[in-house]
């Protein structure tokens, strides 16, 4: 089930500016991954200690630094010296409960967002925060885990694809941020599909598991708006250029990015528009059902239960009547009470209630 | 039923212009129509290749130039080269899920809404994206399919009926937006004598169809909200008349095409709070209904019940009378129930519950 | 029945400025009626033709022409002509699915409201569009049919009651507003009446026509807010006294009339409030009166249908204790039984279930 | 019951600034007091005759003259000639059907608010309109009957306690609505009781009464939200300093009513919430207990219909078993009869059924 | 319960700055303690009387001041007198139903908190309100009782851990405001835990129980959202820094405070769309219920009831076969009667009806 709320109790009453973890810890070291590349140069690897981020700092081509893993105190602190992020910066970072925020230091830009994607048997949504520096010739990102959506990003650099080579950092950034927000874009496919077939499940045949899983889509779709409505802002403010580290040719695309922010959480407020519009629907045809359960019994006993009165009334026995052999009395009885029974189990069969 | 949200994901992860439609495959091949004229010139054909639209780009007269499919790259980006238009704005005509909106590039605007229009038969709302390009004399407008509202602007221009023919192509891309939003008029039409039919059902006879209608119009609604809504905007920019490419003569136009969406979207607030009023009243009618069911139930099991009882207690069986012949008893007897039982059976039906 | 809207589909793929009348035509022929007054003078006349008018424009005294019926174009297109009002509003004016607006075109102003009112017998709200032209020594009305709000207005003219003889143009505008904003006081008065009579039925005894008339009252709520909201604005925009038309001694009288439309607005906003608050309670009602049907249904079934197996089991026949003489236990036993039945009849009209 | 609307239909069409009073006539004279004081001095009389007040008009002391009945006409002239106030403010002043606003005319201040109280056995919301004019150095109040909450105020003054009597008129402008605004925590505070009263009886058994209880509750925050809500802007306006007949230093004064307006609205919104969220509980809860009703009846008519129906075929009648005597026989199933019919009876009226 | 109103009606009409305590009093009398610390100099020491505090207010350490209990008028007035505190705030001081609020006078700086937390068994939410007034080199603060969440802060002084020994005594109210608003995580975190706990046996056993613990947490959330929104707006004002008592190098550590005061307010209203979708489900998982009740009801009797009155009518006496042997017919007729009784009990229980 979606987390909606990350435990933080473990913090409270410690100086700002304290390095502690908080959310599930998801792999057992941080992995540093760094790529370097300029229009006519490329590098990229795997260090072993986090100094060896340190020089790229001041090279001029843009540089990349990608951690996965936010739990290692000492590591956070040694790139916040080095860098020069500031200690509350470095916190947020580790306090995986964000929602998310944009923050403008002069000399760096501090940006949170929500990576949302499903888990490998496509059944269960997960969120990831991806916390990102921007920098005047860098950009550092912080993972919660090993494995990302960041891949074709890769490829572009590596394969000199498209402009990015040719861009600064800030290209690099928007490039990120984009592939995360496109990415809404599947998870939203997905629950429409879902939508989709449960309005139709809805209609053909609600049952007690329907109520479920409106729950189910109701909840995620709160998680959502929850991780995306602050971006609209995030990436408003970004896209108003008022930073310098974010060139004026960037904010044709930031923009983009920003026009698709609003797609997404315009689409969101459209499904759960219909999802709880679907409880309705839900609920009257419950009302319905149980309308055409009371009709019969009520048919049924106004019939028969006056009927039975009289018959009492009258003593109306037919072994009374000499012409009737018992033995065929009670046969034919038998076999009209037979198939009365069985007619009644196939109706309430056909009507789905047994 | 009504898409409302178009898959996106085949495309996340490319560069940013990658030229990918999204959309339903509407018409085999792009047909591409140019109209030009002037107050006096008049020429209109259908072309074979794009490239030769590209001498009217610098002919004083205006031109419209209509591109019925949208699907076809290599079309899209000659345009885009010859006309100067953004790649990241082809990106936005080829993927047919957009929200209305507004781009002001000084030398060109860029505008997207929806046109929406009932199919042949008139049973089904259609949707079509067009995207609309306005330079300082030509208007280009991307189809998603052959088939459109402009005929009569067509007529229009053929006959020089109006002003159209004195004015710029501001006032030709004013007259095909004013097309399109008088059009929401006509599908306004038609739901509001959905919605009064349905009133009327609702009070005369409720049935489990009349929620199935309900649910319908509400889709519509929220469909239409969601095509509409951002047009507001859209046009409240155009028309305050920041862009030279607009006239100061042709903002008393807009203003008016301004009024018309106000008015649609107000329509459509009322038509969404009297549906949803529809959904209380319906379930107000079950639950009664339900509880006429229920007397029915109650006064005849209270009735006889206790009655069988007595009945049973006393032994009350009449063929201990003598006087009474048995077979003019139970003749009696038969008859009584017979009418009683078809007297139920046509109250039943007289309440619609058989 | 209220229409919440006006078919406006015949005028689809118009050129801008084609006058059609949109709505009912609801008098035969266009009346045009004029009065002209100043603090000495006064004259009033029913004209023929509507060029009758026309001198009237340049006289230093204010005119009033008022015209009853608006789908007469060729007058229309005379008065636009000779007193200069743009084509499009001339449109406005025969359209009569307007919400209130205001425009201000320098040398007039042009407000279109709704007039409301009860109809002769007092069963239905009438609305008619009211479009005010101000120019700087004239008033033209256009209304949908004759008979109006307007008679207590006229008469001060002719008395020359109160200050109006002695005011310019604009108060007499701000008079008409001010006339039909009073009257919705008596649409409100009326309906607040019709909502307490409701509320008592309520609560003394709901039925399925309770429902029926909170569904009305809903509706027509719906169709006050649609007509009355935009009203703020468009007087809101006329007290602020941007226009050189208005006067500043005017701007007190304006500042009244956006109170009461304020106070309009506020008290139907209380009103969809109660009324919506009323529907619950129907609906809790009807919960309680079932409720109180399944009860006496359990409570009599749980008690004989026990007694009856029981009865059953032991074969408990009266007619075997040879005390009792049959014809006298059959006799008892009719008469427990009319006394039951006969009480229960009694009960159920108490509870007002026959 | 509270009145939501104020007739005000027997003055449409009358000219603007015609003094007719709207609403009850509560008193049948217009009643005069004057208290007029400095820091040295104090004077208080009930005056024959409007003109005595006018003396103070000019004097340098504070004077405050209350009027006790708005509905004489010719008092209200009289007063609004010699102090110079705006025929449509003695308009707005006498028509009770205000909403609280502020209105600033130079060289005085109108304000209008609701005073509200329980009447004198505590079972009533009553309201009153009181009006207050602010001149340079007097104040006039005008309410609707004798009586009023000002007496502390009266106090204050007469006793020279607090700062009353070394400030100016705008103080007691203050203290006055200081002393409105006070008040209705006192009404808070009882229909807070009442709320918790219900909540407990909303868990312990929920009867018709309840929903007779919210509805009223309903009904009295939407009445106190629209007297009370306006007031907000009014003292923002006041409090904001812009009028020159309020010292700066009683802004901070004002400010602390500003902050209690708040908190009454704030109060009042949290009501409201908890009331809306009570009828969803009680809606539950009857759906519960008509849940568990259903269930005691098909418990009972489950096992005993059937039972019932085994018994007759069987025809098991244990008159056939010799060894019982007929009489012990009835004897024994008549008191187990009357056990089982006396246990119902118990376990209904412990259900609170009966 | 939480109170969701305090008393204040004892208070009408007392002249403004009156000092009365409204709220329960918690304590017998008032401690006053103090701690005075510099970058090098730390002492803490409880007074016997408010006095001894004076000195401190002219010493350049940072002295802070807490008192608690704040119901002896004589104390806040001594203080009041002292530190120059206006008796407006003093009054606000001892008024514990105040909202969060901030007020600047130039030489002082007023805040009021809600500090939230669970009593000792973790089982109820407790709010305390503490009022804040930063100097130049002191912060004074009051509380209802004794017992707080500052000793963290406490502890941070007394070993000079992190930077709050260096800082000035705005950074001193950010650490206090900090613990406060962190302890909202640990509040929420609770909560959140409920609700998963709640949603969990919605959906396996929903019971009356449910109903009652959602009203609770309901009341729970409507009490945070009141006590915390407003300080959204309190820290926001502080951040901006337009006070001469905020260093700009505090502003980044409020702007934390802001942050995490955002997302808290976010967390609560999730956690309310979560708890008034539960009462959704809640609702229909009734009537599902009721639905499943009604429908075995209807089977059985439908089933039964017209088998009786065919058994009846044929008179179906088995004891009429001669064949079999009238005690092994009644013996296996009592085995079968018991059987069905039997089942029938184990299914109601497995249904949880019993």
């Amino acid at each position: 089930m979606l987390k909606l709320f990350r435990r933080a109790s473990n913090k409270v009453g410690l100086p700002p500016g304290t390095l502690i973890h908080i959310g599930e810890e998801k792999v057992e070291r941080a992995k540093v991954t760094i790529i370097d590349y300029g229009e006519a140069q490329f590098q990229e690897k795997e260090v072993e200690t986090v100094e060896e981020c340190f020089p790229f700092k001041d090279k001029p081509t843009v540089t990349w630094i990608n951690i996965d893993g936010i739990h290692e105190a000492e590591i956070m602190e040694k790139i916040g010296t080095h860098f020069g992020i500031h200690p509350l910066i470095l916190e947020d970072i580790m306090n995986t409960g964000q929602r998310p925020k944009m923050e403008d230091f002069e000399d760096y830009l501090f940006v949170v967002v929500k990576m949302i994607y499903y888990d490998d048997k496509d059944t269960e949504i997960r969120a990831e925060q991806v916390s990102l520096i921007l920098g005047s010739n860098f950009v550092i990102t912080f993972q919660e885990r090993e494995g990302d959506l960041f891949d074709p990003v890769r490829e572009r650099i590596r394969r000199g694809k498209g402009r990015i080579r040719r861009m600064k950092a800030d290209y690099l950034a928007y490039a990120l941020l984009d592939t995360i927000v496109d990415h809404y874009f599947v998870i939203l496919e997905k629950l429409g599909e879902r939508i989709e077939d449960m309005e139709e499940e809805l209609i053909a045949n609600p049952t007690p598991g329907t109520l479920q899983t409106i729950h189910t889509l109701k909840r995620e779709l709160i998680f959502l708006r929850k991780s995306i409505w602050p971006l609209r802002e995030v990436i408003s403010v970004l896209e108003r250029g008022e930073s310098s580290l974010i060139d004026e040719s960037t904010g044709i695309y930031l923009r983009d990015v920003y026009d698709h922010t609003i797609q997404v959480i315009d689409t969101i407020e459209t499904f759960r528009d219909m999802v709880s519009g679907m409880l309705d629907i839900y609920l009257s045809s419950i009302s319905n059902r149980m309308n055409e359960v009371m009709k019969v019994l009520t048919i049924i006993a106004t019939i028969f239960i006056p009927l039975t009165f009289i018959a009492g009334v009258y003593g109306m026995n037919f072994k009374y009547i000499p012409e009737l052999e018992w033995h065929w009395g009670y046969g034919a009885a038998l076999i009209v009470m037979g198939i009365i029974a069985f007619g009644m189990v196939l109706y309430f069969r056909r009507k789905r209630w047994l």
